[in-house]
């Protein structure tokens, strides 16, 4: 009944010493029943888990095992970012089919690279044996005045980060079994916004959501969360060359960041600080709660749903 | 690409709403992109995450969708019993085939239920779509002084909870396809010994390890983490009625807690207050680091592996 028996007990000790080796100090924190952190007196521990599951979140035809390791520890890293908190560590637990054990140390890769793309360490885990490969992510952070969905008002200014469409044009293609050329970097290293969510909190966000599901699908999650509508400006949308408005507008897997502030941010000292654009796209408005406008007149109450989030 | 994708957004939706219903006032904290929390000023946090899996830690023919929901939260429990750490709730992410969607309440009420036993809440998760049903429990607590497995020395007495050997007989009949009797309800429904935990931690426990491996496996484990040889008796590990010494020796999924104390306990008072038996099962001696004795000459190298531990 338990993974040991399942996998062999000298298989996955092996695959988990390897994995740690392989870590080192990245996975410094690892050890004993649970993991151990502290935070800074007065923060807030903040915490997130997701799940990436082949053939529903990723597919290993269009994916390295490295990106699918990356993939799934920046998508739960994203949403501390949209809480602006500073990461403290991640948990994986990793399902694995025996058939993939020599992709272990791969996904382990890609995993670490995301660690140390924000700086954060592999407090522990858990690996079982399964019939389908899949990634549970855990994440922590803390923040002293964690930012969240509900503090749009009325006459705030909404921003978007970077430029938009590159995933959704990503997976169109390779749905053509068409090259992803330029967008597929886009869809297989998303970044996550740590720094910048910080930098925006710091200076005022009122309100801050990631793009996993679509600009106007997560622009509804805020304006819901808010009690607010948010008027977009549709060729305000920054998008990528090639991508029309509309795709930019509901391609999800994006992991930019949606930023309601009644402050005006310098978009210029943001864009030289982060090598990233951020640009005004709309406002938040008196209208009918938890609906998008967009360009003044259509109204849309988006039907997307943000895994376990109060309405 | 996403799981609102793949489930049908209003599936999802109905399913996560219908589920956040049903936990009522156990879910409060469930909203935003992630969870927060606070902690008591000096205060750790202590964060451990387990995975159920189909077929791998459990069998729907065995067990109930209740039974599994209450057995895979209370195995991730377990291990902050482990660290004598206070639960301060869990995030639990659920993959689930499109076939057992009818069953997901079940699987949430058993949820609730462990989350209930011990007075946590459930702070947030993740639900998908996957081929095989699967649960992924983080469980977070804290403690100003989280126990751990290295601090057992040479003069401690091993205790052990319980009375063992239930779970592993419960499992030898279901595999015959016999009742499993009286022996069945230790299988289903454990208890994670939080409070026992935290009681013995008062009194100078010195080390605590849970017994998910097996009584001899995980004294090995702590014999491992802190550098000594455990000296156990055979004749004195308390066992259920029919269930012979080398089976309450080996049988994992108990749940039961392995204590190291140089402090003698009193074994009444804890009876008295738990309504459970406190053993003294053996002593910590300076024999060969990171092995088990039994009855004086026996010599046990565990081959048992837990999660993503240090040796």
């Amino acid at each position: 009944m338990t993974a040991e028996q399942a996998l062999g007990q000298g298989g996955e000790f092996d695959a988990i010493r390897e994995l740690v080796a392989r870590w080192g100090s990245r996975a410094s924190g690892i050890g004993d029943d649970a993991a151990v952190f502290r935070l800074s007196r007065g923060d807030a521990v903040v915490a997130s888990v997701d799940t990436a599951v082949e053939g529903v979140h990723f597919r290993r035809d269009w994916l390295s095992a490295r990106e699918i390791g990356y993939r799934a520890v920046v998508a739960a890293l994203s949403d501390l970012a949209a809480m602006a908190a500073r990461p403290a560590g991640i948990l994986v637990a990793i399902t694995l089919p025996a058939s993939l054990r020599e992709s272990l140390i791969e996904i382990g890769d890609g995993i670490g690279e995301a660690v140390d793309l924000v700086g954060t360490q592999i407090l522990g885990g858990n690996l079982s044996n399964g019939a389908e490969l899949s990634l549970s992510t855990t994440v922590f952070g803390s923040a002293f005045a964690p930012l969240a969905r509900a503090g749009a008002r009325p006459g705030d200014t909404i921003y978007v980060t970077g430029v938009l469409g590159g995933p959704a044009e990503a997976i169109r293609r390779l749905l053509r079994t068409e090259s992803a050329g330029e967008y597929r970097e886009r869809l297989v290293r998303p970044v996550p916004r740590l720094a910048e969510a910080r930098w925006l909190a710091d200076r005022g966000a009122a309100a801050v959501i990631d793009v996993s599901d679509g600009l106007i699908g997560d622009a509804g999650h805020l304006a819901a969360a808010s009690a607010v509508c948010i008027a977009l400006d549709s060729a305000a949308v920054p998008r990528m060359r090639g991508i029309d408005v509309q795709d930019a507008m509901n391609g999800g897997e994006e992991y930019e960041l949606i930023v309601s502030s009644s402050v005006a941010f310098d978009v210029r000292a943001f864009a030289e600080r982060f090598g990233l654009a951020l640009t005004p796209i709309g406002r938040v408005i008196d209208g009918v709660p938890g609906t998008v406008q967009i360009d003044g007149s259509r109204v849309v109450r988006p039907a997307g749903y943000d895994h376990f989030s109060r309405r």
